[in-house]
């Protein structure tokens, strides 16, 4: 049994360690990302079985995955790993300071062999949450129609099923996109969006008519992420806005699914809508505070770190 | 106007800084490599003037390598950049303190694009050194007529023409590798083999009868690369030795290339064929007792560091 | 279900990076060890299921253990952790190129407080192994009650009991080590040893009478490790000796713990005496060659890269 | 002879070099620490002569301490080295790029058994300053009274005393702690607390009143610690109030006691309480601007440093 | 034939990872720099084939920085090694997260060599600019000789000259460097000063009146770099101003150099004033975004980067 | 009052960290080293009180260079600061595993102006030792006076002259070498050489006889420096040899200083010359077992780490 599923692609990714264009010589790092994944991991952390399911090489990359998510945790148990295919890679140059420029080694590799039958129906049906996102259906045609079986079993099963648009214009049209999530919003019961990847499912807005207009494709709960403003969510026809926590940032990227994994943490936790949103927004701000996309999602009795009043030690 | 062209792949290389199995936040460095671009570095480093054909991307790996070449005065004008395609790369784990494990994304990539309309007929035609290895007729099927292409313009102008059979399982077939490296051995003036390369060729024999077979294909030069037992040839008939100049070893990759470099830039400079197998020696030595494969390359005036007496300072 | 389970204590460990004395600044790096946690880890990476008990505390340090002995698939459900007591620590300075010098903060801390009531009962009972060793008696009074317990519930149950001397001078004295170890050895099935620690047990001797002597104390198998002198075993009344596995050697320590993590691992697999004897040589050669006491420990299909011979790539 | 004389505990200090939950594999740095040490090194900087006291192991991270402290020319002849009990340690965890965790190896460990024997009478006699912190006393009941002997000794000897509040609630209670700095204060000449610190021994009020309310226990001088709000003190009677120094800060600790160095530097030069705040403040971020406790602080010619116009060079 | 010739000196430059005073062991990082060579890496990334003239020595420093311009395709085939001198290095000490102090090991060293028979005429007066800073004439008299002899072909071949105050004050006074800059100003066709720097020219005065006084001394375009608050030029009697463009800074050096780059690469695209402005600001902020001086220059197609709106990936 | 007396130059060094020819972005470390500061680092190890005499900058290089001395126990009250003068430094290329190349920046810089008025005379006079090297005389024409100065000052009190040869070919001819350390040696009671230095001295020869002449030019103790075979000593007419403590070795530089240091402090230590030849042997090991010149360098407790028997621990 478990409390969230997902299912997606993680990767390798190497990054440089210092701003600057990449030369013979510099320093990188080797760690993992996957949208899907982190937003496992932050709800592992969190206190809250999760389960991912994917598809890595049997290279040692796709060792280092697993050997990653099950240092969180997470339930790897319905993965599979691909004997002739490398695992994904990302390579991220830190332009300059603020600007990250990544090479995606993604297509036609482990990751993207995601198919129906990796979705283990038992364990959908058992879940309370299934958390796709819209990288995964811009894999490759088997991915896709991996997910649309994961949304039905959920649906079926009365599982609430979440969806975090996550436009990659790398993987697809802006019109393959339209069609795929349109079908997959009218079938979540929670949607996140930015306000640019909104307009692939409803007219140009603000944040909240946006988020309204969201709701009116079926999702009880649709949330814009607004990054340095904060988020703005639309919840059983009540609108709430959530500022953002204050740190100092040093590696943006996975915040958003960060956020995503702190919404979902607290709805399985029973939190008011209120709570979803600032559970996401301290777990967006863990996550730039750390380098790395997961690395900085906090455990439990570590939200408070943030948001603490300062205490004599 | 240019004393060796070569063409290939070079790709991206991330290598673990440790050994180790690899793990979420192993320090890792970005480089680059290449069959023939440590051949084109080594023979730069000693003097010649040296031409590199190839593709890369237009991406930050792609930019990295023309300016790693650059920087070491190869002339990369006749490169092109695919505007589509990522540059290669190589993840490499360094399992143990003596084995290193590559996971490789080339298929389909940049490098693989090379084509016969690459080969600028006029460059080939007035170098005095072809040098062509087994891993490009290996990368696709362009990339064979490409190589061919080369030959074929070579001979017809009379530049010399050099083999390195490097033979990649992974990349192709015996049977595929001993009809490709069966026509080209047949056009070339040299040939470089390991003892188990050879057998790709010519009968299974001790290293004597393996370099006197080669040279019986049409090669007037065969060389049997012989790892730490150092390397043997057969040239215009004559059989000579050569033992491994000793150093520490730090890095054991790259040594083969390393070994063609000096091979050839001693005889671009009119060495006698010991002299040639010594130069050889000394680079193959310099390589790895430097990580990474062509970093360690010497420059002529420091071909006497490995093997000069020890001096009062 | 598991096959093996273990219990002791795991500690962070803070490692200088570079030869030297301990210098303000100097660069270090932090993991864990514990000779019980490096051979549960070994045993698991071999394909088997292993079960580790002992206690951390609630500190980023024991969370750091927990997470890493969840990565490599040790089911670490029984663990208990102090919420007042810090996790251990040893401070490693290489104080040469050859030497290690460890300041151990364990005294008093969250490792220490094992107690009988940590022992599964059914865990234990249900496992094909337990493995202890003489350090986790000298942790303490209810330390050494705990291993009894082990020990006890093992014997009832038909479970092969597995001690590795392992005597740590700094923790107990040797009289005190001889009563427990002595007890320990009467009830085991499988003994290692060294030399010099076997003389606790038995009457100063050459290796073979050694493990001879061990044999007649009760335990049917008798390893004496040997370091670079390979090993000695008497099983069933026969005597087989086993080189070491020849490899670069980077971080000599944990090598003893990888050796019985590849014999039992071997055991577990039905393997015969000269079998396990093989695969403890590779464990230990893995471990030596990657820094670190467990991180270089190999997987299944990795056992053929020390021994394997070179093939055309 | 000496200026300043303290006296406390000095730990080696392991902190992670990046941002982040400690893993297996994360990169460190060791050094070491002390609320007193720092005050020292800070006043011996700016020119004056400082003895430490205290005890250390007999172990590396012992001798790492007593180098570190010889380098910055503290007197250290009055060191004792305990030779069966490590040297305190303290592991940092940053957890986020502005928030920093910390474990504690220091109990019943070599730096508490600090004794009253170990203060030298005539050294602290013919010092013109006396320091002391609200740490020293909280190691032990020995420690508590060797500080009480040190003040008793200044006392009678005319020698300044200097009082920082540094209340360490896992070291003791607040109630404990208001009893014995209690104590200390009423022998006290110059005072320096927070504002919640100086609640332990006064009424809780605004910095201004909280300064004369401090005064009013026997203290000529008493500075509140304002963070980044500057500081605030009361001196004769006067009030002054000085901002931080503006600096990019990469490390907040260390502050406090950078800012106790430069009042008690700037007092030892015959400066103004204004001049001392003014040095105070830029000590501060010294501190602050440089990873490390105590590295960044200043030299005589540097403070000019963070506050003088920039010229052409 | 080239775009931009330049002539000065280029030092190897050790530069201290991380903030705090030198002390032994201190993690340190190689690279080279000089104003010069800054400016023809910036216009050569843009587009423009650069020319560098001066002397390094025969040693690995200056074959450092010969491979380092010609990885940046700068054109170095008129520099002299000279093999008795070293190459002139600078130890860089970062004292505070904000401040670096540099030692120079320059003087009487293979730069200062530099020599009107250096100044390969025909390049120079084939160029479309030749760039001269106020650092070259300062490094002895050849130099200065050097730098007036290169101006003078400039000028007799129509050749737009360029001039960077670049005022140092450690290498001359100021009475030296007002007289020689002022002859160099007169036969500026561009000049380019700092507030205080313009002083050695023109009375103190407004960034704008100061511009336009620079300009009655014989330049038609005369830039006042003005650091945080932006720029201001005269040009063709037109004033302009431009604001810094806004990034996280890392590396305050080389900004300055950056800005003149991207000045004068779009003046060679035949960019209006305005353009010239926008594009030095950008280059400026992506050399503070950046460590090292030239490191993070931008290319062509990676100048909208830093002013790029946001697009979905 | 102090056990011994040395002095010369001291320097900042750079050395890279990995083997390779210097590239831009290399990662480099900074440490000091100097023959002379050596010999007093080791002695003060061993438990002896040393003096240095030399001068340094005021730079940042120089500040390090004293606290590092002090931090080492090392009187350093003599040194003189040269405000307007960088300290010299060394640039280490680590050109492969086994071979360093160096550049020097020393000529006119701080360390050469040492002088005759720098020699405390009571100190060297009330000494038991005088340590002087064939380095500092070849500094210049006042290092040279001051080396004779402080040797007629020790021979006049009766302090016993100890001069270790340390031929520089950089730094002076051999002719000019043999005039002045054939004036030295004369005056000097022990005497240090490697093979090739004696020959400075003495006709070419076996190391025994060549120890037998050196003594004949008035040293009772002559001590030849063979490297990986040890070395040779004639003491009052006895020949003795020591092997070399075989170690893993990771840099070779500061051997011979260590080896001289070892044999000096058994020499104050009262030890007999086959003891001072083992001391010496153990420190040339420790120095060669560490990176830096002096950093391995072993304390008095520690001199039985590499010769002793391994214990249980």
């Amino acid at each position: 049994m478990t409390d969230l599923v997902t299912l997606g692609e993680a990767m390798a990714v190497v990054t440089a360690t210092e701003p600057g264009p990449l030369a013979p010589g510099k320093s990188t790092r080797l760690t993992f990302a996957g949208a899907e994944a982190t937003v496992a991991i932050g709800v592992s952390r969190l206190g809250h079985r999760a389960s991912w399911i994917g598809r890595v090489g049997t290279d040692a990359a796709g060792s280092m995955i697993l050997d990653g998510l099950r240092a969180e945790g997470i339930d790897v148990s319905r993965v599979r790993r691909e004997p002739s295919l490398p695992t994904g890679l990302m390579l991220r140059e830190r332009r300059t300071a603020d600007h990250t420029r990544s090479a995606y080694y993604r297509k036609d590799l482990a990751g993207s062999r995601l198919a129906p039958h990796d979705v283990d129906e038992e364990l959908v049906a058992s879940a309370r949450l299934l958390h796709i996102t819209g990288i995964t259906p811009a894999l490759g045609s088997t991915a896709r129609r991996a997910v649309r079986h994961a949304v039905t079993v959920a649906r079926a099963a009365g599982v609430t099923v979440s969806l975090d648009v996550n436009y990659r214009s790398l993987l697809w049209s802006k019109d393959d996109a339209a069609t795929e999530l349109g079908f997959l919003v009218r079938h979540a019961d929670i949607v996140f969006a930015g306000p640019e990847e909104a307009q692939l499912l409803v007219e140009p807005a603000p944040p909240a008519p946006t988020a309204q207009a969201l709701c009116s494709l079926g999702p009880r709960q649709a949330v814009v992420k607004l990054g340095a403003q904060g988020s703005l969510a639309a919840v059983d026809g009540n609108l709430l806005t959530q500022p953002r926590v204050p740190v100092t940032a040093v590696d943006p990227i996975g915040a958003g699914d960060a956020f995503v994994a702190g919404y979902l943490a607290a709805h399985l936790d029973g939190g008011t809508p209120a709570e979803r949103l600032v559970t996401a927004a301290i777990c967006g701000s863990f996550a730039v505070s750390v380098p790395g996309d997961w690395e900085g999602l906090p455990r439990q009795h570590e939200l408070a770190l943030l948001t603490g009043d300062d205490v004599i030690r």
